[in-house]
């Protein structure tokens, strides 16, 4: 029973097939090959306007050449303090960027507030030697906490990036759970509410290994293609990449994958919310619960083989847990963690 | 009327003196000269102990050359919210170290508090490969708002980072006002105190331009040197730099100027304290004095011609003000500044 | 017909199969599955000694993240002026140090030659802070021109490294080539004649996307941990990298697949020096031919669909040409390139 | 008898004095003083167009940050093998680009052969993504061998720059010595002969530490601000060096001591080339000798406490010297040293 995360999963068929397929005969390298000649047309069509598509195998790889690329060395990114750029890239987008500042702001769920932004931004010296300068914005989408910004949302934080003059990345990690949980166009979500480069991923909900950078707009490509390769992420093999983004998007892949999850995750938060003792620390909207449990009920489940973290990840005396559903979450593991913790609860009560 | 910073100083004759001398005759360059040369044995002599000494031009250059040295790529610098490396150098510490973060801690005016400190390194996830990992301490005395760390509060913070294996840098671009007004010894408030490299000011007590990387300890000597020259720091008459730091602290010269600053700005002190509706924001230990005053009063004073700026400086609304005394202030100029302020705000009630 | 490189191969089917096995169900991501957990023994076994054993998806990031660990930032590494280290990872090296040198050095069929290394290094400045200092030498194997260093030959060059305190790094993105081709064991073309770390490679020899960077000696291991993250090169699904490389030394398959390689090298070898016109301008020793053929005939062999490039790729008047064969290449496909290349030079005469 | 370079030197009392001069009173940091501020005219009008004006205190910090402006981190920098960017600045140009390379180029007397460079940039790979991309070109004027390159000379190189998208950066550290000694107008020799940017040189000449980058076109002056202050380059007491760089260009006095320089330059190798057995081993244009001798004369030279470099440096088998003569060499010491030069050949003899 691992509710641990997403990353854990495993790949989906249709993918595994498709990097088999790949591996048959030879192909031009470096993305000279069809797979990857056929990523800009199909990502194009998928979100409506003309788009460039860099392969990488990593969201560390994504996030970070992205926002090198929207930010020079003297700048700041804004990110939410739970984000993973700020959070858990081991400091890539500070070597990267080869040397930006990345600044967390004020989140609610894991959503950026807008007038945390707005004072941040205001005391950041803008135009002044001393201070690194204002340069990008960064929103993770769904959020570290599975909330999905809407896209009047999402519209009002790059408003105020526009104002101050601030690129927009989207870390998309868990994008396809946002798109098929909200109904909302990958366009609605993305360039029509004003972001500039999308981290899309894919690892976490069926792939093997297989992240996008796609740039709305393609003024920043040509740097990035050096950054791109600089960082190790241009594969000689780039077939196999490719042809998991492909497979992925192809047919709607993507989002029956991700509604697998987030059903799950729905069927988890009903089964958690009628034990006693139990709430939710945050509304449900993709594939991530936080649940605070009575001390008791988080040390059986634990005893009983239940896989999770507690949240933060880094407080010894949090009530609070995460538990992340998956593309093959079985629903028979779900209904069982949640009458594992009915009868923990009962007996403790 | 000048009480921006104690950076608009003159210099102090001494000084002027001693590079005039210096520039006399030819001398081997970089550093092979007199002046350079007997940098080592004069500063040890000052810190009772072996020290290596490094010449630089700003307290940006020593700041971030010493921090980078201490501070792996992958590292994190603890510094307080308004410290220099955090906050003034546009991002040079990381620059300079290949891309560390800087994490900013809580402080009581200026100085970073304990509790904090250790609540910051114990959810940092030493030994995670997914975070950047703990790895230098800064702190700034006098801090950026004029407090004196005692050695007893040194000791407690050096201690904490010992614990948790991190470096101990001292940003001391005015070390001279903390020695002068504390009575302390160098050594007291360095080594002895768990301080491993000092930025030793001069430029804003006296000098043209000139601070020193102090490493107590030779073990980083080595590394130092490249990334002093890496830098452009390494100076080809390096001796125009040597000159200014040996005057600077024979014969006790860097004390008297510091005290003739410390003094003003406790004569400010007194003369504000007795204004109406002022306060002191901050205790006066050194030579900066952060004052609550009413608006009218201040904005009279600027239009008296008097030279500060507010704080915080981003602030737009707040009422308190920063006010620097140097090793040439006039007191004339200080009687004058009190003055207009009683005159201001006798107007005014 | 495509002679282009061994990177446009297609994969082996037990490497296919090993990853499509790995796809099924969960496991800790990062490296804590059972298919990472089991590349050191594995690894160890292979080398004959305890090694560290990092995953990553290219031979840039292998090369890059190894050189860095091995180079402080003030660094030069000394390498064959062909190498890809030098020449074709668009400054990675570079990048990833913090701003080292890479010197290139003379080499004869892409083997560096003492005598230019010693020269190289005499000249250096050592210790001397207006130089780059001598810090790695990264040596090809097999070389950029398919020559194998002998384990004598690498114990010169290593010797003398070890004289000038340089770390060695070997780039070996066709290692098992060389150790097919010479039948000497892996450790003594490596940790046994010097070299401290090695960039293992699989993608030229069936793997979809996997090499390996080995480290003999765990001393760099820590740092190399923090940089392989930061480079994005830390999959959260890692066993899919991993999969691969256990199934590629399993049961010896990477050596069959190099001699497979390496046979057909030969054949093709043997034919095209029967050719009229036709030499070998370097020795065939693994699965690299350079031929030099009349210029009838290289434009003949392209207009029939075989695909090559000229060498030095760069000069369009070399009528010298590159032809790699790999795992995959069909005998009857070799045949065929040497009776067209014999029908052009007899009807070029 | 210091001959070893003109980095021994005094500085010039005129220069010393506007130092002393603007030592007294108080003034704007950061460069708002009256001293910077009137740099950008006065160098506007020495130049015969719109300048913009970076002091710093090191060549090291005029050639990186320079070259950074102009280069990308994936960008190549063309300089000729002797040159400073190359070959002495202890990879300072990497590690401000970010990872750039700096690319030798075959020189004769230092000039770069435009062939030479034309046949570096056709190899170059460019618009290749496995190469780092051709982005600036650095002369140096005089160059490493105190030649002077004409008008006509840079403009076939600055046009071979043009045709191939690079950025022209000119390393003036003698600069002075260059216009001296050709009549040729600073314009000339820079922008209008195709330079986009400027080290030009004060500190060898008579100043005690103050180079000045100078920028024809303002398009890279927001972004070279950033840079100046992340390499510690922006002085808090900016008006130290201004007051240098102002008194260097006013009334000639540049010129006057560049022209000492010179004259003394032009005594000596008069005077050497009398001497039996010696000859010039590169034609004397500014203040640098090279002077071939038997190797008995370079020995008693060094005995009777003549002090100088062998050419090349590193070379211990080389009979060549380097000689450079300086604003305040004594002509008495010139005549001293050809005639010790003379009794010692005559002894050999």
């Amino acid at each position: 029973m691992d509710f641990r995360s997403d990353n854990v999963a495993s790949a989906a068929p249709e993918i595994v097939d498709a990097v088999a397929e790949a591996a048959r005969g030879s192909a031009t390298p470096y993305g000279g090959d069809p797979w990857t000649e056929g990523l800009e047309p199909a990502f194009s069509e998928l979100f409506e306007t003309k788009v460039k598509v860099f392969p990488v195998v990593t969201g560390t790889a994504a996030n970070s050449v992205t926002v090198a690329t929207l930010t020079p060395p003297w700048g700041v990114i804004y990110a939410g303090r739970a984000a993973h750029v700020e959070n858990d890239e081991c400091g890539a987008p500070e070597f990267m960027t080869g040397g930006a500042k990345v600044t967390g702001i004020d989140e609610r769920f894991g959503k950026i507030q807008p007038q945390a932004l707005e004072a941040a931004l205001d005391a950041a010296g803008t135009g002044e030697v001393h201070w690194s300068q204002p340069a990008c914005l960064s929103l993770t989408q769904p959020t570290e906490m599975g909330q999905i910004y809407t896209p009047g949302e999402l519209a009002v934080l790059t408003g105020i990036a526009r104002r101050h003059a601030l690129a927009v990345h989207m870390d998309g990690a868990r994008f396809a759970n946002a798109v098929a949980a909200s109904g909302e166009s990958p366009a609605a979500l993305t360039w029509r509410a004003g972001v500039d480069a999308l981290s899309f991923g894919a690892t976490k909900n069926g792939a093997l290994a297989a992240e996008a950078i796609v740039l709305f707009g393609d003024k920043r490509a040509g740097e990035l293609a050096f950054r791109h390769k600089r960082a190790g992420q241009l594969l000689s093999k780039m077939r196999f990449v490719s042809a998991q983004l492909a497979a992925y998007i192809a047919d709607g892949l993507w989002l029956r994958l991700a509604e697998q999850a987030n059903s799950q995750a729905r069927r988890l938060a009903r089964g958690l919310e009628a034990v006693p003792g139990a709430s939710l620390a945050a509304p449900i909207e993709a594939n991530e619960l936080f649940v605070t449990l009575p001390r008791p009920v988080i040390d059986g489940l634990a005893e009983a083989g239940v896989l999770f973290y507690p949240w933060p990840e880094t407080d010894p005396a949090t009530t609070t847990i995460r538990l992340v559903t998956r593309h093959d979450t079985d629903p028979a593991e779900v209904d069982r963690l949640v009458e594992t913790a009915h009868e923990l609860a009962t007996a403790a009560a």
